[in-house]
């Protein structure tokens, strides 16, 4: 949250992120845009795709993908592999995983963003989805953009059979009734209701935990680690999952819009329970800061040696200020 | 469309469709309840449980299920196996794969009738989910059931990691901008539009023949078939897919809305383009039986030995009066 406190890890950070968020981009770019209509026996038209465009591209911290690939790197480095470079096809697999995530997160925003949800007009600094090219087209952008992720997991060529079923069970069970649809099912029926706080953590866990630890946990999938190593990448999506949350309840009420992109203070005037609400601003603080402890914890205790991506995700997820 | 005619093809059809109709409702069923609150580890709240088993129970011909398994039966049938009956594992396979395709279908009515869609209030005899549950819930549980089709598909045991990859695939494809999302699109885009047959054939082999195609070949994904079988497939999938929507238009000026338990003379009400307003109501009934001839011409030249369930599928399709 505060911006000028920039640790060894945040700066080392910065270096690692530049390249992956540039070729992330471009294949968000080239996977949308290869639905594109004027391709043969393609017959998507032209306003469904400019509408899933929209969603996806310029905008987003793309912290699921950068999450996807840190943990593959982390498991790439167990095995010994060398060489795994941008261009590499083992790279290029993992590359389809981090844009899948991001595909549902996007549809999951367009939805959450339509009238009939929480009828929010703007999203990233920009019009919402909706409004820019109407409800039916959001719906179906949003439902389009959450095939395409499966579609990208399940290549002819491009991740071994072996790994795609494992990476679409881990997506689906997170994107679905016991992960983020289910989530936001708890979020709509809370709205005026006041929650405890076991209650707060069972809804963030499933709206925004599941598919950041999802993130993780698909990136591992590439290679063999012990079960323990498991378990350890586990912990450490559950706390930055729930961090983030926590992290967007506070700046919900300490930044303004134009910072976050989207419109400040609205939980609060939809009357929705949030972590501040529940615990107040300085207990919440003080929480965000314990589960990135607890985050980096698990990564020391899982035994895997190189961790230094994900020790900078996590800090970033907690010291952002939008 | 006659319902008193009943070929030879269409009786053995019924004790075949029996049985495996039950167990596609018992599994549907398990599959969706199985998302219930009172499970353990699980939080999806009840009233999203609620609407997706609206959605997808007591209700709706299973046509795109019973196609998975006549199409699986057919290419067993190639490889010799003996005894895939119902409890076998690799029926238990297929049956997956037959209730996942029916999760996409049933959340695309569901999303397909929304206000902001379709706006139909009419849906098997009953109030559509959005009338029942609120949009919120509507989107939501749709959202949910795509997610589910996929986690249906990539079990921890029961199919497969080998296919499960390549179910998704078919699946995700038919269902996304390339397929059924795509084809609704361009049905939005249309009303009031003067489609060509060409335009309308377009966008029908969209919106409702990619998801009957992908099931046949969903069904054939679980065994190894010549090229040229796997063609012949995909051409009987092709045009059954077409017959069913010239069907459709033809049934919704020729039934009245108790028949077939949605509103009845929906598309002329809404100037959408349908095969009955471009080739009028004689040539629409002369080109479902040409397509129905195509379809089964393509079975006999497939070379596959046992095709009556596909065949008698073809004829349901063709003949149905809702």
């Amino acid at each position: 949250m505060d911006t000028r406190v920039k640790t060894q890890a945040t700066l080392d950070l910065g270096a690692w992120m530049t390249g992956h968020l540039e070729r992330i981009e471009r294949s968000l770019e080239n996977w949308v845009s290869g639905c594109a209509p004027n391709q043969q026996d393609h017959g998507a038209p032209a306003k469904l795709i400019d509408a899933m465009r929209y969603a996806v591209l310029d905008g987003g911290k793309r912290l699921r993908p950068l999450l996807v690939l840190a943990a593959w790197e982390t498991v790439i480095a167990e095995t010994g592999a060398q060489a795994c470079g941008p261009g590499t096809e083992p790279y290029q697999a993992a590359l389809r995983a981090a844009c899948a995530v991001e595909l549902i997160h996007a549809y999951s925003l367009v939805h959450d963003d339509m009238p009939c949800m929480d009828n929010d007009v703007l999203r990233r600094g920009k019009p919402t989805v909706h409004v820019q090219f109407g409800e039916a087209s959001a719906l179906l952008a949003g439902d389009a953009l959450q095939a395409l992720a499966f579609e990208l997991l399940t290549p002819e060529v491009g991740i071994p059979l072996a790994q795609q079923g494992v990476l679409c069970r881990l997506l689906a069970r997170a994107a679905g009734s016991a992960g983020m649809a289910g989530g936001q099912a708890i979020d709509l029926a809370s709205v005026g209701v006041a929650l405890n706080e076991a209650q707060l953590r069972q809804m963030h866990r499933l709206k925004t935990g599941a598919l950041l630890q999802a993130s993780v946990m698909m990136g591992a999938a590439f290679a063999e680690i012990s079960e323990s190593a498991q378990r350890a990448l586990q912990d450490y999506g559950a706390a930055i999952g729930l961090a983030f949350q926590v992290v967007d309840d506070i700046l919900d009420v300490t930044a303004d819009s134009a910072t976050l992109g989207k419109t400040a203070g609205k939980d609060a005037s939809q009357d929705k329970p949030t972590y501040v609400s529940v615990l107040g601003l300085e207990r919440s603080i003080a929480y965000a800061q314990e589960l990135l402890e607890q985050a980096l914890a698990a990564l020391r205790q899982s035994g895997l040696r190189q961790t230094t991506a994900l020790q900078g995700l996590a800090n970033m997820v907690v010291r952002r200020s939008s």
